[in-house]
């Protein structure tokens, strides 16, 4: 099991990040933190990085529903999808929130989880093109 | 086998995430992102909720040695420490390292998340006083 699912997307880095955040709002996702990671590393290590972004994906009331099962699960909210430059291009890679949440001892989490993944499965088919 | 530490800490909500953002500083950690969770279930659900915030706390360092061995790290990235009202005072909740990044089937993740950990008790020392 792997904790991600990612495919390349075609396209400029900045533009990418706009289509992902576009394709998150349709299903109902709003990002509620927006990290640059290339940025962070060059201030405070002084490097320089490839591109790296990290959006903080949150559906209001999916989180509600987790939040009102264990109220602790903020410690892995939201869901992340990131955005960075690998050497054949630009990947977009979500968390599996199944095997995120799979820490969980919860089976409140299930249809939460599952719910989520679909969404970002047909975030991926929206960026495909499909 | 839970995925968060948590304590209650004396003070007042605002009070208390300052204090926790001052500690967590002290273990090299900067906050990258600050997500108000009851603002945006205000805003978007329109209800009230307890005072509910997530810190996306990161260690550049750690970070980078993270990113290094596994590119879609960012996922799980940053780690969150929330702080949130419950009925019977404030709490500081802090994603278990070790526990979130089991799910990376990686062994060079053992080393960075036992650091985090650490680092994150200590936090928790300062917040109680010790």
């Amino acid at each position: 099991m792997t904790y991600y699912d990612k495919r390349h997307v075609a396209g400029e880095f900045e533009d990418v990040v706009a289509r992902t955040t576009a394709a998150l709002s349709d299903e109902g996702f709003g990002v509620l933190s927006d990290i640059d990671v290339s940025e962070a590393f060059e201030k405070k290590l002084d490097i320089e990085y490839p591109e790296y972004r990290i959006l903080g994906a949150c559906n209001p009331s999916l989180a509600k529903d987790g939040l009102d099962a264990e109220r602790d699960l903020g410690v892995l909210l939201p869901c992340n999808v990131v955005i960075y430059e690998a050497d054949d291009g630009i990947v977009v890679s979500a968390v599996d929130p199944e095997a995120m949440l799979s820490v969980v001892d919860n089976p409140e989490m299930d249809d939460i989880a599952a719910d989520v993944r679909a969404r970002f499965d047909r975030v991926f088919d929206t960026l495909s093109g499909r």
